[in-house]
């Protein structure tokens, strides 16, 4: 698909960011260290509380992302849409220890503005996020994060993000309806 | 909508059940304990790990399920489909306290094979779960699950699940791409 010509991003409210999150969609996660950077593809992740909004999220301890994280101890997880599903399957596809993925995939690092991790030029959405809790990493490879900024294009009314239900086959958010929920 | 024709249930070998979770749906949660049962909606969750499966999941202190959940540790996982959005968003917007779910949006329990929770005969798949780990309650109101038996219609080829997006907008499962993936 053709590249879209990305709008400027703006700051979210931290008490919508689980608007993007909670559809359960594939995100990018970033992160640096020591001059290297590295992206890689995410799946396993929930919200866990709304303001500060705290996420979980499960990252192997193969992945190179691990220790980069653990090190630094800050992330951007940034959401991509369909038109970008290809370089989200080649991150998942290769690993950071050998390939520098921003270069070879043609993605954009953006300076975030709370941590050393960049922002993805190419996605909507940004979520500059601190790890907060080491606690359930030894035992299932589970980081808490708290979103420190988020930023979105708004210029997006109904992002197509992509979620993948196994085996390389992803699920593309379709049409979106509203009932009347007291739920938040 | 119209309520379709269920088929049959068959077990899912407990490998697949990450493909149900992952893309994130909205699901429903049952609970028995002392002759009562509950449903809730919910939408905070993840996987933790392939097989067995393990999940994790938030369910406020506030939500009747919490106390059923502690006291029987047990529940089940049932996943609907849009043709259910009304019921799903019904079962969010009452507790379980004042009311009969099942009764109130006539939705059928079936009887489990390995926990006393019931299954949800309207659902496209229902996965039977013990709680297994509760450390995380007190902090985060995170229970971890392992799902001990699955279930699933398999006429059902591609769900329509819903996704929340906040404030009662609902993302529907659209196309499915398939990409070279070396990701499980």
């Amino acid at each position: 698909m053709q590249r879209r010509l990305r709008m400027a991003k703006h700051s979210l409210p931290l008490s919508e960011v689980y608007r993007l999150l909670e559809p359960g969609p594939v995100v990018l996660v970033t992160t640096a260290w020591q001059g290297r950077t590295n992206i890689m593809t995410m799946s396993w992740h929930m919200m866990m509380e709304f303001e500060p909004p705290l996420l979980g999220c499960i990252i192997s301890a193969r992945n190179y992302t691990f220790g980069l994280l653990e090190a630094s101890k800050e992330c951007v997880i940034s959401i991509p849409t369909v038109d970008l599903a290809k370089k989200v399957v080649a991150c998942g596809n290769t690993s950071g220890r050998k390939v520098d993925k921003f270069k070879a995939f043609d993605l954009t690092r953006v300076a975030s503005a709370s941590v050393k991790a960049p922002r993805v030029e190419e996605c909507d959405a940004d979520l500059e996020c601190r790890v907060v809790d080491t606690k359930m990493v030894a035992k299932y490879n589970m980081f808490v994060l708290k979103v420190a900024r988020a930023w979105i294009d708004r210029s997006i009314r109904q992002p197509r993000t992509i979620h993948h239900a196994g085996k390389g086959v992803f699920v593309v958010a379709g049409e979106r309806i509203k009932l009347p929920s007291k739920m938040k």
